[in-house]
C-alpha cells in the first residue's frame, strides 16, 4: 500500500476544499451575516491541514492501485466532511459537532437528510455552504480535483473509479483529466440551465441557487420548511423534470452533444429508468387522485414524489406520510432502486437491477433448457461471469449493510420500526426524508448523538458504494507488512 | 418435457394423500365428531382423480430431467392443497374455500398462518387433519412418495431435488429411496421423542400429537388461542429445543446415526445456525428483562420467541408485537435468515448466507489484493463459480420476489406498512405470525380473498424454493414446440 501517495492527494484534497469554502465566504460578505470569520477559520484550518500533508508526503513512489484509490476515496469524504462541518459550529448556527458533521456529510453524500429544527432561521452563508456541498459531492470531489488540479501523478482512474458510481465505469475520453472535465462542463450547463429556468418563474435567485444546486446534485436541503411545497406547480414541475435528468447516466449527455442520438437512445438503462418513473407515477396518481382536489394536482404530485425518491433527491411537495400504504410502498421500493449509474444518485442503481433480474432470466431458462447456452446481455454487449457475480455480491452486501444499519440503529429505544427502517433506508439511500418520524415535515434531530454517527456512516457506504468504507475499516489495509 | 410422466406421477400423489386422509378419518371416529363424512368424501375424490390420471398417463418413456422435477413439485403441492382443504369446506368449520386453500397451503408449506378467529371451537378430527399436513409437508410430500411407493419410474433424484430445501442436496445412501427411507425413519424418531416427553410433562396425549406435529414440520398450527403460552415452562422449553432441534439439516442426525460425530459436529452451517441463537437470544434477554418478571421469565421467553422464529416455526408463548423495537426488528431479521438446508424449516437458510458473506468477504479481498487467488471454501470444500452465480442469483430472486409479494398485498387499503410487510415476510420464510394487525394473538381473517390467495403463493414460493413455482408459471414450460 502506497500510504504516503493518499496522503499527498488527501493534502490536495483538503486544499481543494479551502478554496471551494471561498465561495460562501463571499455570500457570507455579500449578506453581512456572521458566517466570515467560521468561514476564514475554516480556510485556515483547510491550507495548513493541505499545506502540511503535501510538504510531508511528497513521494516519488507512483505506485497506485485501486486499494490505494478505494482508501483515498473514503479518507477523503471523511476529512472534507469533518472540516466542512466547523462553519457551522463556529457559527453556533449548529451548537454540536456530532450535528454539524451529519449535516455535513449528508450535505456531500447528497443525501439531504437533516438534524436542523428550523431550517428558516439559519443565514445565507450557511444555507449556501450547506446546498453547495450537495453540488460538490454531487459529481464528487475527487472527479473535481483530477479536473482541475495540475501535475496530479498517474493512474487516477483507480481515484475516479472508486468514486463513481455504478458496476463498471465509461471513459469518455482516452484521457482520464479530459473524461472528468467533460463530465463537470456538462454538469455546470445543466445547473446554469436549471438556475436560469427557476429565476425566470419568479423564485427569488439565492433560492433558484439553493434548489438548483440540491437538484444537480441529487441531495434535497431546501431552505425552507416544507421544502418545495409553498412554491409554484411551473416551479415544482421544473425541478421535478431536473431531478429526473439528473438520474440519467451522463455518459448518455456527453453522447447527446457528440451528436449521437442513436447510441445514446438506445440505451437500456435509460428506458428501464423512464419505464419505472412512468409506472409509479401512474399508480400513485390513481391511488393518491381521492385524497387530492384533482387530475392535475394528483399527478403533480405524484410525479415529484417519484422523481424526488428515484433521483434519490429529497425534496418534497407534500408530506407523503399521509399517503396509502400503496403509494408509500411504492416509494420504498423506489428508494432502493435509485436512478441511473453514472448519474450523481445514490441506490442500487437501475443498472444493477436490470443486471440482476436477467442473471435470474438466464438461471431459470437453464434450468428448463439445460443445454442451451444463453449469455447475459446488457447495452448490447455481452456480460461476463465476473461481472455477474460482482454484480450479485455486491447486492448481497448492500442488502446485508442495510440489515446491519438497521440493527445498530434499534438500539436506541422510542423509535418505531418503520420510523428506524426507513430512516437507514433514506440515509443509505442518499435520500433524505423517510417515513414516519423521519419524514418530510420532521427530521433527524431527535435521534441520539450515536445513531446519528451510524447514519452518517450508512450515507458513506451508500454514496460511495460499500467498498470504499470497506476496505479503510478493513484492519489488513492498516497492517504493516 | 415429458408431460404424461409428470402428470402420472401426480396421480400417485393424489392416491398417497387419499392414504394419508384415512388417520384423520380414524381421528373423527374416535371422538365422533362431525369429520366423518368430509374426509370420506375427500378420500374418494383423491382415489378417483389419482386413480384416473395414473390410467390415463400411464407411460413408458422414462425421459425425466430437472423441467420435469420441478413441475411435478409445483403441480403436487398445489393439488394437495386444492383438495386437502376440502374436509374444511364440506364440515363447515371453514365455510369458505379461499379460506380453506389458504389454511391448508399454510399447513403443507409449514408455514402456520392462520384465517381462524376461534380454533378453540375446532372439531378434534379437523385440528388434527390441520396439523398433519405440517408434519407431511414438513419433510416433503414428494420424499414421501418416493420413500413408501414401489414401482416409481426412474431418475427421480430430480423430485428430490427440487423439494429439497437448501443451496445442494445431500445424498445419504447411493440408492436413492433409501435416502428418503433414512431420512423419514429420522424424522418419525425425533417426532416419537418428542411427543414422549411432552406427554410426560402432563400435556394430554392429543394436545401432544398436536404440537409435535407443529415442531416436527417447523409449522406452528396450535389449538389455542394464545399458542404455547398456556403451557407450564417445563413444555415450553422441550418445544422451544425441538424447535432448534429439527431446523438442523438431518444430514447431520444421519451422520450421528453411523456414529460419524466428527464429521457431523465439524458443520459450519450447524455452528453458526447455533451462534445465530445464542447471540440472538441473549439479546432479546436484554432487551425484555425490564418488561419480564425474572431472568427465567426473559431468557424462557427469548429462547422460545428465536428459536419459533429461526425454525421458522412460529409457536408464541407471549404477544412480541408487545416488546421493543429492537427485539421485533431481531426477529424480522432471523425470519429472512431461518435454519439449515436440509431442515424441515424455511427462509433464505443459513448456508446460503454464510456463501454470500465468504463471497462478499473474498470480493474485498479481491480487491486489496488482485494479485491473490481465494476460492470460497465451505464445509471443508471448495465452491465452485456456478454455484456462488447461483446462490446469489437465488437471492436476488429472493428478495426481489419479496418486493414483489409485498407489493401485490399493498393494493388492500386499511394496512399499514409494517402489517404488509410482516405477513409477506412471515408468510414466504413459512413462519406464521408476524407483526402489528398480524401478530401472534390476530392472524389472517381480515384480509381480503385476493390477499390471501397472493399470500398463498408466497408461501409456496417459499417451501419450494422459488424455481418450482416459477418454472410451472413460466409460458414457456406450456408451450407446444
Amino acid at each position: 500500500m502506497n500510504r504516503k501517495m493518499v496522503y499527498f492527494l488527501l493534502g490536495r484534497i483538503l486544499l481543494l476544499e479551502g478554496g471551494l469554502l471561498i465561495l460562501p465566504l463571499c455570500v457570507s460578505f455579500y449578506y453581512r451575516d456572521n458566517g466570515r470569520s467560521p468561514f476564514l477559520i475554516t480556510i485556515a484550518i483547510c491550507l495548513f491541514l493541505g499545506l502540511l500533508l503535501c510538504k510531508l508526503f511528497r513521494t516519488e513512489n507512483q505506485v497506485f492501485f485501486a486499494r490505494e484509490g478505494f482508501l483515498i476515496t473514503s479518507l477523503a469524504w471523511l476529512s472534507v466532511s469533518a472540516l466542512g462541518a466547523l462553519p457551522f459550529l463556529l457559527s453556533g448556527e449548529i451548537p454540536n459537532y456530532v450535528d454539524a458533521f451529519f449535516e455535513t456529510v449528508s450535505g456531500f453524500t447528497t443525501t439531504g437528510a437533516s438534524i436542523l429544527r428550523d431550517v428558516e432561521s439559519m443565514s445565507h452563508s450557511m444555507l449556501f455552504w450547506r446546498s453547495f456541498t450537495h453540488w460538490i459531492g454531487g459529481m464528487g470531489v475527487l472527479v473535481l480535483m483530477v479536473a482541475i488540479m495540475p501535475n496530479l501523478p498517474g493512474r487516477t482512474i483507480h481515484v475516479l473509479r472508486a468514486e463513481m458510481p455504478g458496476p463498471t465505469m465509461g471513459k469518455l475520453s482516452p484521457k482520464l483529466r479530459d473524461t472528468a472535465k467533460i463530465l463537470y462542463l456538462l454538469y455546470i450547463a445543466m445547473t446554469v440551465l436549471e438556475l436560469i429556468l427557476l429565476v425566470a418563474g419568479g423564485m427569488p435567485l439565492f433560492d433558484s441557487a439553493i434548489h438548483t444546486f440540491g437538484t444537480a446534485g441529487t441531495g434535497g436541503f431546501s431552505l425552507k420548511a416544507d421544502s418545495m411545497g409553498g412554491y409554484s406547480p411551473y416551479l415544482q414541475w421544473v425541478v421535478a423534470t431536473f431531478m429526473m435528468l439528473f438520474g440519467v447516466n451522463f455518459n448518455l449527455y456527453f453522447l447527446l452533444a457528440m451528436r449521437r442520438f442513436k447510441t445514446a437512445f438506445r440505451s437500456e438503462e435509460l428506458w428501464t429508468y423512464a419505464g419505472i418513473i412512468l409506472a409509479a407515477t401512474a399508480l400513485i396518481c390513481w391511488n393518491i387522485l381521492p385524497q387530492m382536489g384533482s387530475f392535475s394536482e394528483a399527478i403533480r404530485h405524484a410525479f415529484f414524489q417519484v422523481t424526488t425518491i428515484s433521483s434519490t433527491t429529497g425534496f418534497a411537495t407534500v408530506d407523503f406520510n399521509q399517503w396509502p400504504t400503496l403509494s408509500r410502498m411504492i416509494l420504498v421500493l423506489l428508494m432502493f432502486v435509485g436512478a441511473c449509474a453514472g448519474s450523481t444518485a445514490g441506490g442500487l442503481k437501475v443498472s444493477r437491477v436490470v443486471l440482476l433480474f436477467k442473471t435470474a432470466r438466464r438461471e431459470v431458462r437453464h434450468l428448463l433448457h439445460p443445454q442451451s447456452v444463453n449469455s447475459v446481455r446488457f447495452e448490447g454487449k455481452p456480460v461476463d461471469q465476473t461481472t455477474l457475480i460482482s454484480v450479485g455480491t455486491y447486492f448481497a452486501l448492500y442488502i446485508g449493510l442495510f440489515a446491519g444499519f438497521w440493527f445498530l440503529v434499534s438500539f436506541q429505544p422510542g423509535f418505531d420500526g418503520v420510523s428506524n427502517f426507513s430512516a437507514v433506508a433514506a440515509c443509505y439511500n442518499n435520500i433524505g426524508p423517510g417515513l414516519n418520524l423521519v419524514g418530510p415535515t420532521l427530521g433527524y434531530w431527535h435521534y441520539s448523538p450515536y445513531i446519528k454517527l451510524v447514519l452518517s456512516f450508512a450515507m458513506l457506504f451508500g454514496r460511495l458504494e460499500i467498498y470504499p468504507m470497506l476496505i479503510s475499516l478493513s484492519p489488513s489495509t492498516w497492517m504493516k507488512r
